[in-house]
């Protein structure tokens, strides 16, 4: 796809300087892009670009002072970060607005779709699916009976969702993730084996909710293992069931959460950290990486690091102290030497 | 699928208390159970609920005393948490009691399958594969050459097993998990780069194992990668090649486990568990989550914490300390500054 | 596939004693060798096995003495680890000489492909998608628009790689990995909920990278997440937006690297470690397994342990301290206990 300068200038409401004819194909950062690319420029320190960029086009603030001519043509706006990132917004749009249904696709005559979806080949619906508007089922997918995905979700290549799981609104779930797996549950027999616990319950994801590559969301017992509203979690996390996840908390990669542990909303966790099961994180917990939670955290607010996690700062200060360890016991042993001396001395008199 | 109480009471040869026309569609926790669902009461603790319930169904305990009217029929047995479980196995069956060869699949005339079998849209069985009796190939499941699977085991969708990996009977593989993958073998080259070693072994996965999704299995180098009778495996976990895990051992998500370390029978190993490569874990080995192992353990019945791990009651003393550790350098600080004013004093003297 | 001894002499230019005429038909280590297997036999510490080896034809060193009658087939060469790896290697080369499209496949009339390519059933290829000379494409792989393959690429089943990602020649991408999803950027908002921000870079991949099973490398926000000539990435990594990793470094299952981190060449990483974001490796730097590297590292040839990390040997100084923490506390009291005693006899002076 191409846009000319003067398409793009009408598009921002901005003001254009320089060539109107001019076109771009693609986008790029200010100190990588090339011919027939287009580039903005928002943050001042990023301005000397300006006079060597081989951009075509740039997005830049109204209030920008050129000081001599610059070759890319200019469109000029109020605020070249918001226009920018609107750009990137409808283009995404463009590129990925895909509809239609491809063949071979495995689509029973139970399944109910609305306006505008795309299913893409080798994707395979079960029976009673339910395909809310403008939803895009990527090639390959796998929703098993009953699943439900609502208006304007987009499920990547490869991603497995088990039956009677519910996908709220604009949900996206990237590839090879695994929706409703069964739980790891088993109950310990006196021989020493374990017999599986059957899981029945289900996934229920909220609305706004964008989960990562290959992460792994089991399906509860019984009831649902929940992710509420606006829940962004990034890729190969592992979330155990009954675990109820708050809205807005974001968790980073690698991060594994065990079983019927319910987090707060609007947490912030790290990746690589470990929770154990039955456990409550509250409202407004920040988690460091690599942190490992074996208890509940009953106040809001609270900052936690460590393996096992404990307060933010003060784990930082017994970490500095961890580090010269080997000069603390030095430390000791020198106290040691010359209490024993005193003692002695004491003794001689 | 309705089940009516008098069907229900006749299956778990119970006996019935109220209207047998009832039909339950559903099953919940008795505290989330609405009209139309089944649930039951095991615990005292719960038996509150019965005055309360939505559910139109409960099964009980034949000992159970009721102190005033409830609503639901009462199905009475002897033990309400075996008969329930008993039935959730049943309609677990008869839910996931898939069987024929759905179009388009990948099905060579090398391919030998046993009676009943399952063989979803989509699946890819390379030459020469075996399926025993009742096997199930979900949708999108890649199975390479020469593949056996035994009885009874049941493949979720996207599965990806490698040339040559045998399965065992009552194997559940869950979606996306990856079995036979090369090993990580690379001759460090004189300049620096790495050259390949071919992995020509296979993966060879005993009867009753369950494995979560998106676990990886990778091929031994030469001979097997193994995983023996009745191991359970979480998700997102790593087994290296050459890797031997005992019987009944359990592993929670997360866990990597390195290159020909052997594991004993009747582990129960944590999440985000680390091992190092060509170690020994005798039986009966317990490993707390987010644990290290550099060494073998030679004793079996240890319990191991921290990383790196050592004995888990003395790490648990550590670990307390650890969180202490700046009032611990306060009082070697004030016993410097007192030894130090004896010490002066004494030169005083 | 069979090949007799005589057959094996001629094309590894060896010697042969024994029987030329018999037959092997599988491969395996010397102490598991059975008939009709070829093993060898290259460190002196497994020559004992010779004289009880049921294996059919052994590659042995030409210095090699036997001091009593050998059962199998010998066949002498100047280094049979070498001779033996190369018959690894071009028995892998023959079972895996896939060519041709299998059918249903979806293969857009934009798609280009080289001479010798194969292309498994269910494999989906996006619009402009580019195939390389020999290169292999397996059951169920995603490549979305524009996806660019180069020379004897081998994509294993069900590897998902997004729109505009770039693979080099003799790439190998094992089962399950994901190339190019979106990269974990989300701007917060002031009601606490967060925006996406659009990830419209890619992924480029140099020449002679392998990336292991389920492994995640996001694509960038703009411009490119780089894995430069020669990596070697194992099993369930996580690589995010605009990381960029040097030319011939490996890093070991299950790590993480966070967005912008640039790692240097050479370097040697091992499995569950985390590595903050924005920071920068040096080349040939050593991070022992389960580190978390929360700075740059300036210095080449550093060895790093630890989470946080620091220094490998002080770190096993420190954590060898910690072990006896409990120790060191009892001393402390014990110090405490005596200067108090001596600063009560000297009050009592």
């Amino acid at each position: 796809m191409q846009f000319s300068a003067v398409q793009l200038a009408t598009m921002l409401d901005g003001k254009l300087e320089g060539n109107p004819d001019v076109k771009v194909s693609n986008i790029a950062k200010i100190e990588e892009a090339g011919d027939g690319m287009l580039s903005f420029i928002a943050n001042p320190k990023y301005e000397e670009f300006i006079y060597t960029t081989q951009a075509s086009i740039l997005i830049v603030n109204e209030s920008l002072i050129t000081e001599r001519p610059v070759t890319p043509t200019l469109i000029r706006v109020k605020d070249a970060y918001s226009a920018f990132a609107l750009l990137l917004e409808k283009y995404k749009q463009l590129v990925g607005n895909k509809t239609g249904i491809q063949q071979p696709s495995h689509i029973p005559a139970s399944v109910k779709t609305g306006a505008n979806v795309f299913v893409g080949a080798f994707a395979y619906l079960g029976e009673n699916v339910v395909l809310g508007n403008n939803v895009k089922i990527y090639p390959g997918v796998y929703l098993g009976d009953n699943v439900i995905v609502n208006d304007d979700a987009v499920i990547y290549p490869g991603v497995k969702v088990y039956d009677n799981c519910v996908l709220g609104k604009r949900v996206i779930l990237h590839a090879g993730c695994v929706i409703g797996g069964d739980g790891f549950g088993f109950a310990p027999q006196p021989d020493g084996s374990y017999k599986k616990v059957p899981q029945i319950g289900n996934v229920v994801i909220h609305d706004d909710v964008e989960i990562g590559a290959n992460t792994t969301i089991d399906r509860a017992t019984m009831g649902s293992t929940v992710i509420r509203q606006g829940v962004k979690l990034d890729n190969l996390i592992q979330v155990a069931h009954n675990v109820d996840i708050g809205t807005d908390t974001v968790i980073a990669a690698q991060t594994g959460v065990s079983g019927s542990t319910k987090i707060g909303k609007n947490c912030v966790i790290g990746g690589q950290v470990g929770m154990v099961g039955h456990i409550h994180i509250a409202d407004n917990t920040k988690i460091n990486a690599q942190s490992g939670l074996s208890k509940s955290i009953a106040d809001p607010n609270t900052s936690l690091n460590g393996s096992p996690a404990f307060d933010y700062k003060s784990s930082l200060k017994s970490q500095a102290i961890f580090r010269n360890l080997p000069d603390l016991e030095k430390r000791v042993k020198e106290l040691e030497d010359m209490v024993k001396q005193l003692l002695s001395e004491r003794e001689g008199v």
